[in-house]
């Protein structure tokens, strides 16, 4: 028994959250649990239900993206718990408030960098199968590669995912799409909220989409904490993620095309970014013509207001553009979302490009795997 | 600017922790901060500090893994701030104690799984340079492959590191090490805490391993929750992790095997763990003795009370254990540590093994970093 008491020492303090287990009745557990957590828990409305654990604290809250912050309530144990109004289906980022501190819930696993967040996914309904595993299709496997970057001195990590039959087609050389994430994500952003080894396996499997391989990179985006004496907080908001354009060229397409059995001309290469890194998405493409022949723009920051001077004017002169891309897409979430504007720029410009708007969501990840799952197939024909 | 305001909404709310910026002088920047954050830092004498934005909190504390946990101060900004005593240098765990809720510090990665924790990593000198990545060393891939367990019917993930002449050496076969984490961890934690994909490369680079393959799976040792009318906090602790045992031998180890390219034989497949997954390899080598020909056990759980019938009476027959397992690995932290009774236990016994004791540390992944270095060199020689 001595031996025991030294493990549960040892071991993570857990016993603090093993009290007051009732469940809500008819509600299940979301799959971004960690193993030993119950909450949060979603029921058949959907409805999303916390808990956690302040005895002392005055006020918690629970901050999901998109709705109104709300207000948990205490019971005499200092367990804290409530229940929010219907979600929808998918993955849903939220960060706990415990008297003014922002801070992610221990009971889930986290999710983005700049600080972490939780996040709870709710799993009901077939309209997520494209993004969950499936019985009967090849699973790919994502690769981190670790490399030296030269353009900035530092070790760098990329994820790659490489289809099924990469492992056994030892031959056979593959195209190769470039995957970004948004401002305040990093390289695992795609894989831990986007899914997008499932969606990569799934259409792949259906023959809806040429294997491929597809990279994913920090693109360096992070918000320019102000520093003493700054009074504009969008210093520096231009630069975001400039290191990236020279590590991609420089670095990282080498690294890749020498690591893995790509296709290295630019008919075989595409970009494509979620919110900022759609905007490096568009900017890396039209700087580097001679190596992207794809673009795919997923609630993109273009923020265009002149098409002769944006991207380098490209956008105005549409017999080049529309012979140098086989294909462009723009997709975004509801009206509110980025996206819907600089459609409205390109309208009559005879730039070609395909949109699609995913219908009930937002700017979050429930749109960018929709997009990715409509952009993918349109690659490499 | 009104777009960068919709793009900045639409971030995640950094800016509360963008307030009161001095650096305290001669400190440095933990690299386990996420991109944005300034802190926590450390000084030359390996002094922490850490910074939490909590206006409304009445209490703030670090609860930093194996010492007494600091009250930091709060400012006039509800910026709280304190300063350790000296730590010693490497990975050390922490979790934010607001005013009674234990909770992931925003301010860097998240590692463990069962509550997540953050870390501070104090990175000076030459004893990490086995554990960083070296200029010169190829490196090799961490790969995540999914795959369905009939043993449990569900959809698993392992990690897979193959070493960097696996992509060129396309005829080659290797021998496999699987590694298995501890308790409330799972398949990431000797990536993300232990480096182990550094630790390999170095030690293969400078040939003082041979290349190998390492599987590194969730040994689901995820410590029970108390039940509703439980009395006996240790309710379900002997069956901890018992249901992996039946997924590694009837789906874990044939879909590598199938997946990779293997050696299968006993001579060229050894497992080790630390804590509770030392305790899983000695009962899963063990039991399958014709799968498995080395032990590393790290900071392991054995528990020997009775040689005669623990594990199956295995280690009270000398002869047949020392003729079967060609290498019997014992390694801990200090004398609190896990393993001194299981060596105390051990001897006389005529069960041949080795130990290695790591000085100045404890029941932590610094003391597993450096029983992975000293195991893996004596494997498949």
């Amino acid at each position: 028994m001595k031996k025991l008491l030294i493990l549960l020492a040892l071991a993570q303090p857990s016993l603090l959250l093993a009290q007051n287990n009732d469940l809500p009745e008819n509600t299940k557990r979301s799959s971004t649990c960690v193993p030993e957590s119950d909450f949060p828990r979603y029921d058949d409305q959907h409805c999303a239900y916390f808990k956690v654990t302040a005895p002392d604290a005055h006020k918690v809250q629970v901050a999901v993206a998109g709705i109104q912050p709300l207000d948990l309530q205490k019971d005499s144990l200092g367990v804290w718990t409530g229940k929010t109004t219907p979600l929808p289906v998918g993955l849903h980022y939220y960060s706990l408030v415990i008297d003014g501190a922002l801070v992610p819930d221990p009971s889930t696993y986290t999710y983005f960098t700049n600080h972490p967040v939780s996040g709870i996914e709710i799993e009901e309904g077939e309209e997520g199968n494209y993004y969950r595993p499936q019985l009967g299709i090849a699973k790919g496997q994502v690769r981190s590669v670790q490399y030296y970057a030269e353009s900035t001195k530092e070790w760098r990590r990329a994820l790659v995912y490489t289809p099924a039959e990469y492992e056994t087609n030892s031959k056979k050389r593959y195209p190769v799409l470039y995957l970004q994430h948004g401002m305040s994500e990093d390289e695992t952003s795609w894989t831990r909220a986007g899914l997008m080894h499932n969606i990569m396996d799934n259409l792949i499997g259906a023959k809806e989409c040429v294997p491929m391989i597809v990279v994913m990179e920090s693109g360096d985006i992070n918000r320019p904490v102000s520093k003493p004496g700054d009074t504009n907080p969008f210093a520096g908001f231009a630069d975001f993620g400039k290191t990236f354009y020279e590590v991609m060229i420089q670095d990282l397409i080498p690294m890749i095309d020498k690591t893995f059995r790509t296709k290295t001309d630019r008919d075989h290469r595409a970009m494509a970014g979620l919110s900022w890194g759609g905007r490096q998405t568009m900017e890396i493409v039209t700087s580097n013509i001679d190596k992207f022949s794809y673009i795919g723009d997923f609630s993109g920051a273009l923020l265009l207001q002149n098409l002769k001077e944006d991207f380098g004017g490209i956008l105005s002169r549409p017999d080049e553009f529309n012979s140098k891309i086989h294909y462009f897409f723009i997709g975004y979430g509801g009206a509110g979302d980025l996206g819907p504007s600089d459609i409205k720029a390109l309208e009559g410009s005879g730039i070609k490009f395909d949109t699609y708007e995913s219908p009930g969501t937002a700017h979050e990840f429930l749109t960018w795997r929709r997009c990715l799952r409509k952009f993918v197939p349109n690659l490499f024909k």
